[in-house]
């Protein structure tokens, strides 16, 4: 494989076009794609819009005439094909902790008799402290780590298709099958896995995720939250605010629920932000998602062939088996990491030991993959990370 | 009082400058700032720069370079003189429905003997509806209606200063104090009055508020949480993020609160909604709230002089019981605010029967609430509220 080969690969690239539908800084390859996507170019406009047009002209009057009020379920709608799932089974906005705890909080008071939470303590982190935290306020709950794979007597299972850490893939219709089996729930985590694979909801109780890595809806973007349709009439939402409630504007003392996944709303969504992932969605109409995929897994695949011997690898060697990142671990992976930025190329570093890359097929080429590559084996080959100016550590990454 | 007179204390209102600050459409008399506030002129640019500069440019950096990290706690920082709070005692971001369900939860922690919240059924719904969603999950637990006055066996106490739809206004200290003297806590609900009175925290357990209305944040601004340093080391956050964790970027297992109130942060700030409650606060940085206090009361005791007998007043008489707001009973209110708002004047309607006007100080003139008493006059006595167009009904107003 060498640059012209790479070269021809963008140039008969069914996305190819799609680049041109992000803004990118010059003489930069941008793998965090995976942490935070980049800015689609009509963004800039479409949130001017809702800042200026809609609550600058419509003030108030914005909630009906432009649509804010409704957000979280049409916005929820048009994220529902990218995992799966039908019109009104899903609800966007807060974020993923909080989906989290709505989720795994309905699915057990959907299995009362049971006592155990499955958790997987090698998930991003945040899954893991909310249900530490959802725990430690009911009481009289074991949290299992999902590496022992005992579901018997558990009541839910939290679980994220692809790790954060290594881009480790799961098998979502397996693991969910035998936590069924199990007489448990199954609460999946998309945030790695949305935007950049085809997802299948259809099975799970319970999905959640964010929408500012594949996605490219921006920092903070709104989250999602899937209710399977069984249990639209049954599952709870504890954080029962008044945008879940059957009439919001009927102002009564009593909550009662809204029919659907709309009891799932919670209250007043962040509607700038809002826009942003509008926006985003936008560009993702237009793109087939097994192109996506199989795009992926060849940028993955040429940049593990490319790194070669040169790094440990961290991430599964069968693409089968992982989703869009490469990770490679290195005793200094920080300074590593470090000294790549500094010669534009952008991953990321996760304690202790990993370095990330992340390949958003929309925005990312083959040839971009060639020269983060040759970067990488320049950096690595010169020990350029050895350098006093890398030494130093951030507090943030 | 005539329109000259108003005409002249305008001519001679401290505050007159700030209006130049906002974008108001011409022809309109916006008295819904207690809802949605008016889109300060500064908040088109400081949005842009944060979707184009920051998110564009520097990608995920941003969450280092640009701030957005630090967020909940730095705008936390300058929402604090607002309300009596010093530094390092207010989070901002996600919700007051969900700040409250964190303030009512980390109560009940402290007060682990005591099985009966306080909570009004005449506050805001959502206020309720959380609480109750708390109470539902938790089992054992009295909810009780805070106009029965009884703390005595009491957890937590949860009020809004101000009645969103009377605008009466509780008394602070002495409500604090009975709660206090009872062995509860309190959680106060300043959604109504922040932006539109000095507030003194300082007694209180916890305070939740919105930032949306007058502090004028944009829809669906992020809320902000204070927790009195007193509770610092003890209280819990049950929506136990990774943003609360002592060290978010450690990734460890185990949920740690941080010190201080940023143990109270949840997850990934709504980045953009954020920039737009900066440039709010950028106009507050100048603004004396004495001076915002004083011109509200001559504001709504105009509006109710003018107004007379022609209707009946829903909100107290003594401006020192009311905040910025003024209601009235209407048993058609609803088509009266719509023959009220297409003649240019915008109030809104609350069910069932409840007419609202919001006056914030920073906009509106005396002229303006003389206008807009006219206009009303001329409504009712000309009964131009039966005219068949308004008798429709919206299912959001």
């Amino acid at each position: 494989m060498d640059r012209d080969r790479c070269l021809a690969l963008d140039a008969a690239d069914p996305l190819r076009d799609f680049k041109d539908e992000f803004v990118l800084p010059e003489g930069v390859v941008y793998l965090v794609g995976n942490s935070l996507g980049a800015l689609p170019r009509r963004t800039a406009e479409r949130v001017r819009r809702t800042v200026e047009d809609e609550w600058g002209g419509q003030l108030v009057g914005g909630w009906n005439h432009a649509g804010w009020y409704a957000q979280p379920l049409t916005v929820g709608d048009r994220l529902a094909p990218l995992i799966g799932a039908g019109p009104g089974q899903v609800v966007a906005g807060n974020t993923t902790s909080i989906a989290i705890f709505q989720a795994v909080s309905a699915a057990l008071r959907l299995r009362p008799g049971r006592r155990v939470i499955v958790s997987d303590l090698s998930n991003f982190p945040t899954d893991h402290y909310m249900v530490q935290g959802l725990a430690g306020l009911l009481g009289g709950y074991e949290v299992r780590d999902f590496a022992e794979r005992r579901f018997d007597d558990a009541a839910v299972v939290l679980l994220s298709e692809v790790d954060y850490r290594t881009g480790a893939r799961h098998d979502m219709p397996s693991i969910t099958a035998a936590a069924h089996e199990a007489g448990a729930l199954i609460v999946w985590d998309l945030c790695h896995s949305v935007g950049a694979m085809e997802v299948d909801v259809s099975a799970a109780d319970f999905a959640v995720g964010c929408t500012y890595k594949y996605l490219n809806a921006g920092p903070g973007a709104p989250a999602f939250l899937y209710v399977n349709p069984r249990h639209h009439a049954t599952a709870e939402n504890v954080l029962s605010g008044w945008h879940g409630h059957a009439e919001p504007f009927a102002f009564e003392p009593g909550y009662r629920p809204a029919e659907g996944v709309r009891r799932f709303a919670v209250s007043t969504p962040h509607v700038l932000s809002f826009a942003a992932l509008e926006a985003a969605l936008d560009v993702w109409e237009r793109v087939p998602m097994a192109q996506v995929r199989a795009k992926s897994v060849a940028l993955t695949s040429l940049f593990i062939d490319l790194v070669g011997d040169a790094l440990e690898l961290a991430s599964p060697a069968d693409p089968a088996d992982r989703g869009s990142q490469v990770s490679f671990r290195h005793p200094d992976g920080y300074p590593v990491m470090r000294a790549l930025i500094d010669r534009g190329v952008h991953g990321d570093f996760r304690a202790p030991d990993i370095l990330r890359f992340g390949f958003a097929p929309l925005y990312i080429g083959y040839t971009d993959v060639y020269d983060a590559a040759q970067t990488l084996l320049e950096v690595l080959g010169k020990e350029l990370w050895r350098e006093e100016r890398y030494a130093t550590r951030l507090a943030v990454t």
